[in-house]
């Protein structure tokens, strides 16, 4: 009754018993919060939408990879690292064919390029000419070189519940460089190796100053906006008709214009096909153990889901020196692969007549340590608290619930010294940490190229749709094609 | 719907489908944990059983206070510490008419001595002559000079739904003296200032081994058992009749037989008739706030529940230098009395047609940074932990739950990086901690005396079930009369 679901739930707003006075709330911060009673909510890192079907087998693993197609010239990079030269590939390699200089020349410019538009639900995405107009004030136009696809994507691409907001470019996991910046951007210029994110940090709201929190009110992720939040329209069109923004970023797009806010400076020399999947989904699963579970040298961990966001959990712990990973999944085939992500025992909830929290109490003397829920699924969120040790275990949600869905335990769990926490981007703040993970991936502490299963061409981007749907990719690159 | 309800809720193990194997279970750790089917749990610092009435009004607030009787002799105690003064009333004072030498003939004797004794569920205690036999293998012979009435004892009193344990010795709370050690007892002597506690510390258990847990496997507590874990006998007899211990300290006697690992050796200088509360409930408050909630200094608190524990849990708030305390209780009386324990706001359920959530989340741009539960009401809960501030907001659950009890909440509510936590006494491993905290009081960090409102002898302790069960106590000290 657990894993293997859809990573990404249906959030909606919890039910009005559940909600709190949105009389205080930011005009911007009413998605993802309990507060509001119309908005969707949408997830760390995941999107979603309110719909009353569950999604299955979302992330899911498979031997299948192709190799990067990168070229690479570090050195000369490094000597140059904003030259016309963009670092993709491998670990200090390099590729890309404009520079600073080519691209300064449109610079308030309206831009016209090739974007994948999704005209509606559920039809493949159109590759289609379209217009990218300048950034405004407190805006940057990046230029995309890789993107990849995220369940999120998929899940607003099918629009089964939501309200549909077409046309639309989706996309939110990628990997540009800044064209131009707009009024009042002092931070990034053009040239900067960049990660779009589908959250942001304003760097002024209390969460951004608060020393925990991710949840900015001004750039909290809203998946039901379209449009800039500078002045209510849309950057797109196509012969003068507006095309939607998604979350903000809009990647399937060779141009896109994103708040500064969102965009996080990285290593030039860091490569783009690799650490563009930290602009969601692995940092938010990562995060969840290394900022949040934060599981000791020698800890017991167990991860609910073995999709992406459920890997990079374990990749945390192995990082961490768990001494067990406990992957727990429906489906027994995901135990290969996760063993390169350190997951050292494999429970399939099918095995059993009793619930799973039992079967891993059994296995590790009382309970684990720390755990993972990585699924959306309740009765997953339910026994990843449940399975933890009293006295000091702690388990951290991060997998998106079903808007119905009710977390139910006995309070005597708690009070057995039991600690239950959620998360949201893994608890990074995007522009101040994200960064550093990057440093993580160049200093070989995290890997990358093992989630990355698949590559494709922007042109066959419709191809990564299949890949996700029939639960074969984890993730998939799509190169754009300048 | 919440506050005002006993603190003390009736503790069952969780229903079949919330509990976990037993497989692993340590036979003495069956109770207060959710592993055990059969065993009536007892909570954090409070006792409780299997019945499905609940109780109200139990930790009330009232002006009317009795004066210190004790007497003052500091100088010759601080020169003479295991003299036959024995430190007692205000800071540095001293009284008491037996020592170390006097006792010291005791030892390996059966003591004959006063106790009061329940003889049946919710009669009046009986002051009898009853037989204390020595202590045998890592066990100590308290002299008991004060003790204090909780809630748990009057519980056990009432036994209203747990299987009925008479005749019985009750009482929990205490200071005293140990008279005689048994075989093996190496960390405490006949002299020693100690504090008995209803649960224990081994040193030797993964629980007492890890650095945040106090749920020592051996130790934890055990509202079933009546006799010691040695021999499985009682040490309490009247002509042969053996009379039953209560949580392992059965204080309501002039001498006790208590486990050398729930014995807390503490300052001689304290007085014990102040010092002893920290027994039980105020410690569980305070350490819930200090130890597990950890307010910075200017950050906003709730506290649900505004009887013993609550205001101890206020009065942590207090010392952390919160900047407001918001006392939650059905009772508007209770607010002045709150007053001297921090509390700066009131916030009574009755005077509202929305969740108390909705009201203190309107109050305080959000949320509370951290809240303490010291109900045990479901519904308190509940609350308790949805008016904390998304990304960053803290609640503890201390109060103990109904069996039946069910915590819901929408699990985006954790996702919105809220933490829930419980705790059981505060947190604190008594052997290790409690001496600290006794310490903050003779330093004047820590406020006792306000918690003090009652005192009597203990030939009249029947009027202090009185004061509580009337409301109108917080704690009433019992004096011993050797």
């Amino acid at each position: 009754m657990l894993a293997n679901r859809s990573f990404h739930g249906v959030l909606h707003p919890p039910p009005p018993h559940f909600t709190r006075s949105n009389s205080y709330t930011h005009s911007l911060s009413s998605s993802f919060s309990p507060r509001s009673e119309t908005t969707p909510l949408l997830p760390p890192s995941l999107s979603t939408g309110p719909s009353n079907k569950r999604r299955s087998s979302l992330f899911c693993i498979q031997a299948q990879s192709e190799p990067s197609e990168s070229t690479s010239d570090a050195a000369a990079l490094y000597t140059q690292p904003f030259s016309a030269k963009i670092p993709v590939g491998d670990r200090h390699s390099s590729s890309g064919k404009k520079g600073k200089e080519e691209m300064s020349s449109t610079v308030g410019q309206v831009i016209r390029c090739k974007a994948a538009v999704a005209w509606e639900a559920g039809k493949p995405l159109v590759i289609e000419e379209v217009e990218v107009a300048p950034p405004q004030k407190m805006e940057v136009r990046l230029k995309i070189l890789f993107t990849s696809l995220c369940h999120t994507d998929v899940y607003f691409w099918e629009a089964k519940g939501q309200n549909p907001l077409f046309p639309r470019i989706l996309g939110h996991e990628a990997g540009g460089i800044v064209e131009s910046v707009g009024e009042g951007v002092t931070e990034l210029a053009p040239g900067d190796h960049v990660l779009p994110v589908f959250t942001g940090e304003c760097k002024e709201c209390a969460h951004c100053k608060s020393e925990v929190s991710n949840m900015c009110e001004l750039l909290r992720i809203n998946t039901d906006r379209g449009v800039m939040i500078h002045d209510g329209k849309s950057r797109f069109s196509i012969n003068g008709q507006p095309i939607y923004h998604f979350v903000g970023t809009s990647t399937f797009s060779e141009y896109t214009v994103v708040h500064v806010g969102c965009v996080v400076k990285i290593n030039p020399l860091a490569p783009l096909d690799k650490v563009c999947i930290l602009s969601c989904g692995i940092s938010t699963g990562f995060g969840a153990t290394v900022n949040v579970a934060k599981p000791t040298k020698g800890s017991t961990v167990a991860v609910f889901g073995l999709g992406a966001v459920g890997l990079a959990a374990a990749e945390g712990a192995r990082v961490s020196g768990a001494s067990r990973i406990i992957g727990v999944d429906f489906h027994a085939n995901k135990l290969q692969r996760a063993k390169q992500f350190g997951v050292t025992e494999f429970v399939n909830p099918k095995d059993y007549t009793k619930p799973v929290q039992e079967v891993i109490a059994e296995m590790t003397e009382g309970g684990v340590d720390r755990s993972i829920e990585c699924t959306g699924h309740i009765d997953a969120m339910i026994s990843a608290f449940e399975c933890v040790h009293d006295g000091w275990g702690v388990a951290v949600l991060v997998g998106v619930p079903h808007k119905d869905a009710v977390f139910k335990t006995h309070p005597i769990n708690f009070l057995n010294e039991r600690t239950l926490k959620g998360t949201f981007f893994g608890n990074y703040k995007p522009r101040s940490d994200i960064p550093a993970v990057v440093e993580k991936y160049m200093n070989k502490e995290l890997e990358l190229e093992k989630f990355i299963t698949h590559q494709v061409p922007f042109s066959e981007i419709n191809k990564a749709f299949d890949y996700l749907l029939k639960g074969e990719s984890i993730r998939c690159i799509i190169r754009m094609e300048h």
